[in-house]
């Protein structure tokens, strides 16, 4: 399991005019509170109007480098966007995102996979988010023989099946998790990206829903986590979720996490 | 999911204390502050020597009912004990528990089956516990059989499927898991229960790891939870784990928890 740092986001609002001012200090600093806390890859996402997002996203990605080694993952809808921060990144990036989309299958997929980029790849399409597993699995099958075609290899495509809130949505997880388990029987190298928060939209106390959807998708075989490492409690879920998984030996990631103060009751001051 | 409240266990020395000096007054608050925290059912353990343990668990038993309704769930190894308490409940226990012991198979299942009492089956034998899951499955499938010899329903049969310490035991969750998927693919009428705090021993931090424990037991079809429903941790996983299971329609029992304080963020006072 992997973390993908989700805070460098023009939609975010603060993100938004740090951007437009060109505030390479407020980027930097989030870029490295983010690797310090356990991000393996920086999401970087300009959110800016299309004409000026190829500008933006350049300067994004280079403000980033500069200031911490983890890779970058280019967060954009724009093509072109797309293929201007390609130019100046130094580590091999992850896109997100490719989708059945037509425009992402034709215009953003070659992009990725001439520079052997992995990509995440929506389970959607033009004509929205399909409602069960299969409707999802029919998007992931041509997204996958597409992306074969490409050459990029399974292990490089991490599907992301997609959440809807629980609160309108009740099978929301389920399907997920459904859709999970048929990927992994069909595509067995293939890897999965989930954001955690968009369960818990409209419900209070919401960190406590994406912890237990966080917990359970981690035992489905999540590879990577679109979150905030910064938040205390969802770091807390992943290292616990890893020990009772098995994948932490003699839970020593745990304890020393534990010591270094990143999990349990913070120490009274 | 239902829970079994843990805490009238005379192995926790206030409560032997208690047991020891006949304080009522102690033995009902402890019952009624778990019931009032969402317990089902109600784990009564003497846990006093042999001779004395048949009085104490009539008492402790009268003691909980006078001042809950909750079913109780008598816990012993001691058949004379069990018996004892049997004659003075008023409504049908469960019983804690039975095994592929022969003093519990032959002494405590006709107990529980004369009475159609529901009973918690540990996978083990005299050898101890098995180590992967066909070793515990050997043992459930022994206990089956002679649970069905002795008239109980299948859906009466709650297989704990045991969970040692992952401090020192890395696949010990993975082994109980996969002895429930088992369990199920044999014996889909079957329940199962477990203590959510075993797996924790050794680790600091224990209830992060107890949490994640949890949240996988119930994605797996845990049906009860041996716990303390008086804490807000393992609560707020209960109510947030039904949820994203689907299994709380429109979030209500969730959002209807959080307005009545029992979870989320303590409002400061």
């Amino acid at each position: 399991m992997k973390i993908v740092g989700e805070k460098i986001n023009g939609t975010l609002s603060k993100v938004k005019k740090a951007v437009e001012e060109r505030d390479a200090d407020f980027i930097r600093e989030l870029a490295r509170r983010q690797v310090e806390a356990g991000a393996h890859w920086l999401d970087v996402n300009a959110g800016t109007a299309p004409d000026r997002e190829p500008d933006d996203l350049i300067w994004l990605a280079q403000t980033v480098q500069e200031a911490v080694d983890a890779p970058l993952c280019l967060d954009s809808t724009n093509n072109r966007a797309l293929e201007a921060a390609l130019g100046v990144v130094q580590r091999t990036p992850m896109i997100n995102s490719i989708s059945g989309e037509r425009f992402r299958l034709e215009g953003t997929l070659p992009l990725a996979a001439g520079r052997g980029c992995p990509v995440i790849a929506l389970a959607l399409d033009e004509t929205g988010i399909p409602k069960d597993v299969e409707g999802r699995m029919r998007v992931v099958r041509i997204v996958m023989e597409r992306t074969r075609k490409a050459g990029l290899p399974d292990a490089s495509v991490f599907i992301d099946p997609l959440v809807a809130a629980i609160a309108t949505s009740q099978d929301s997880g389920l399907v997920a998790w459904g859709t999970m388990r048929q990927v992994k029987a069909e595509y067995p190298e293939a890897g999965f990206a989930m954001g955690l928060s968009n369960i818990s939209f409209g419900l209070p106390a919401r960190t406590l829903v994406n912890q237990a959807f966080f917990t359970i998708s981690m035992a489905e075989g999540l590879s990577l986590a679109i979150t905030d490492p910064n938040n205390r409690a969802i770091m807390e879920t992943l290292y616990a979720t890893q020990a009772v998984l098995g994948q932490d030996r003699f839970c020593l990631n745990y304890t020393r996490a534990f010591r270094a103060g990143k999990i349990g009751p913070k120490p009274k001051v």
